[in-house]
Formats: C-alpha cells, structure tokens, sequence
C-alpha cells in the first residue's frame, strides 16, 4: 500500500482544533480495523507532517506552543532538501491567517505546493490563504461563517457557498473548525472507503457520518 | 468575572484530540458573544494551560510536537514556585497513559491535584490514570469502548458505564476521543450557563448539543 503524505501548515494564531482535528483523523486512520492497528503505523494510508514559515516552537489561538517538523526553508532546497513530497496539502485558519494574507513567501509556497499535490484542503479561514494564492478562482468554496462576506471580497469569482460544511471543486474547502473534521473524515472515505472512515471515526468515538437533520 | 485555570495534562503518546478537543473548546469560549470577542482574553472564563511530567517538548500519538507550559517540578516548588493553582484539571488519554500507570510522580501529582481542584475530569483512558491514582473508588465512570474492561480491572469499585458519552459524579470522566468535546462544553453549560456553550458551539461549528437520536 501507497502511504500518502498529509502535510498540514502551521502558523502562530492557527485555530487549534482546525489543524488538531484533521490531523487526529488523518494519523489514527488504519485500513485494519480494531485499536491493536493502532499501535503501529503497519496499516496506516497516511503519513501526516506539519510545515510552519519560520522554523521553532509556535503558539496556536489559545497559546498552546507547537513545533512543526518542517519550514518553508526546507523546500527552498527540494529536491535535494529535506522536505518531503505531499500528496494532501490542508490549509487551517485562525486569527493568523490575516497577517499570512500579506505575506509574499506564504503566497508562494502555498501556490507551489498547490501545484504539485493530489489534494488541496482548507479548514475555515485557511480558505482566505487559498483565495489570497488565486486557487480558488472562478470555483465553489466554502470558510467560517464569519468570513463568508471576506471571502467575497477577497476573489469575487468564488461562489462562496453559505450553507455547505464541505465543498468538493476540485480544491476541497470546510466550513469553521470543527468543520474540518467532517471535512478529514470524507477525504478518507473517498481514498481508503467508507467502511474505513466509519471505523476510524467509531474507534476515536466521533459523530461520523453525521445523523441526517431531523425531519429529512 | 473570575477568570478559572484549566490545567491540561499532556504527556508522550497523548491523544492529540483527547486534549486539544476540550484545549479548543475551554479556550474559545466567551461570556461575550460574536467573533470579536474571540480577539482577546477579556470576556474569556477561562484560562487553558498544560504540563507534563517533564520539562521540554513531546510527541503525540502521530508524532505532533508539543511543548507544555509548566512540568511537575513546578509543583514541588508550590506555593512559591511558577505553578498556578487549578481549578479543573483534565487528563486526556492515549496510549501513553499505559506507562504512567507504574509512575509514581503521576500518580503523586494526580492525586494531589485532585485534592484541590474543583473540577476532576478525565476524557478517554484519561480514565485508567483517575482510578489507578484511587480516586473513582466508588464511583461511576466511563473511558474508551475499547478500555472498559481494563477500567473494571484497575478498581473493581468502579461501576463502570458501558454506553455514556460523559458520566457526572463528583469526578468527569468522558468516553473516546471526540467525547472530550462534549464533555467539555457540558462542563462550560454548567459553569458559564447553556447559551454560553451553544454559542461557543456555535462558533467552532461543533455539533453540540448532539441531535437526539432518530426514533426519540
């Protein structure tokens, strides 16, 4: 089996549970069912990494201090550097997306990266990150409730749909927070199935897929 | 307001939900509502921070790194040393509490933070930690599905509920992973009120309350 390789940026002011959530999915997902699978990555479709601007310890929305295992610097010398290839690339918000807006190496990176994956993801405000690269031109996307106006303005080519948790065009983009789950749980289903992605989301006991809206 | 300190222990192998589901929700919560609010600390009921047994940075289940803000060795020191004094301490779970079952500082610092906390809680096999440590004696609780059975066996005492989300009885204790969330925000209900939690809710998109079960 082919181990993909997930890699989530980091950022200081990201909104920890965008990045926490789908990382949780993402690197407890085995295609063997049951916890004893749990305990080694024998059966694991993932490889997930983190990639941060600078390299060193940073601090998430609610300063819990995080080091990611990568920097932008490490791909400035791919293929040669250390930085591995990504098969999914997953953009989180939080406050600290809007200081990224404006960041020139950010844009870049972003956009290279974008260009050479499989999948490119956003959690929330990550999807600012994305429109601010020109990624999500003229396609249907999706952030915080908070932000859908932001959006908007940032590209207005971007259908930005109000109402949606999860928006598959092409590039895939959730809704706030804890959205992204939701949003980790489907890219599972469809690479690995769904059988796996149920059996991942009962073994660490998450609300997935979730019960139909009642009256529906 | 009086500002209450959550102190979250994190450890080698630690869930990375078990902590930074309930993280993300205690730390985002706001007696204010709307976004704005969420830029600062001043209607924030909370303060969220972390230890670990020992001092520098630790890995996660799924290798994340991450840096607690204070060790045990501060305790030693207390009253005059750095650490704050708590008032809801969380014990998340993974498969790193298997070895702190056999060690004797956990157990020590558990227990003697449990005797002056408010708020004793554990999410997942946070649970085996708690009654390893003698403090479910008696009681009712819960942990992962898949841990059950060994909760029975640690303290025979413990009426172990096999189907709860979350059981409430002088100590917390949540099932698996993502119920941490959910443990959390009924904790935020009952401290900061049910319209605090549902708009905190409301503002990470995490379905809570859970939609009642179809048929009821």
């Amino acid at each position: 089996m082919e181990r993909l390789n997930v890699g989530i940026l980091i950022f200081p002011g990201v909104e920890i549970l965008d990045f926490a959530g789908p990382y949780e999915v993402f690197s407890r997902t085995r295609m063997e069912p049951g916890t004893e699978s749990r305990r080694s990555e024998d059966s694991a479709p993932f490889r997930v990494f983190t990639v941060s601007p600078e390299p060193g310890p940073l601090e998430t929305t609610g300063a819990l201090t995080v080091t990611a295992d990568y920097s932008f610097a490490d791909w400035a010398e791919a293929p040669a550097g250390p930085a591995p290839a990504m098969d999914l690339l997953l953009v989180p918000g939080g406050f600290g997306t809007r200081a990224l807006l404006h960041d020139h190496r950010t844009m870049e990176w972003v956009r290279a990266r974008a260009g050479t994956v499989r999948w490119t993801t956003s959690v929330c405000t990550g999807a600012l990150i994305l429109a601010q690269a020109g990624l999500l031109r003229g396609r249907r996307a999706t952030t915080h409730w908070a932000s859908l106006d932001l959006l908007e303005e940032l590209d207005p080519t971007v259908s930005v749909e109000r109402d949606a948790r999860v928006v598959h065009e092409g590039i895939v983009t959730s809704a706030g927070v804890a959205a992204g789950m939701d949003m980790a749980f489907e890219l599972v289903a469809q690479i690995c199935g769904e059988g796996v992605a149920e059996e991942t989301a009962r073994y660490i006991e998450y609300r997935w897929p979730p019960a139909p809206a009642s009256g529906s």
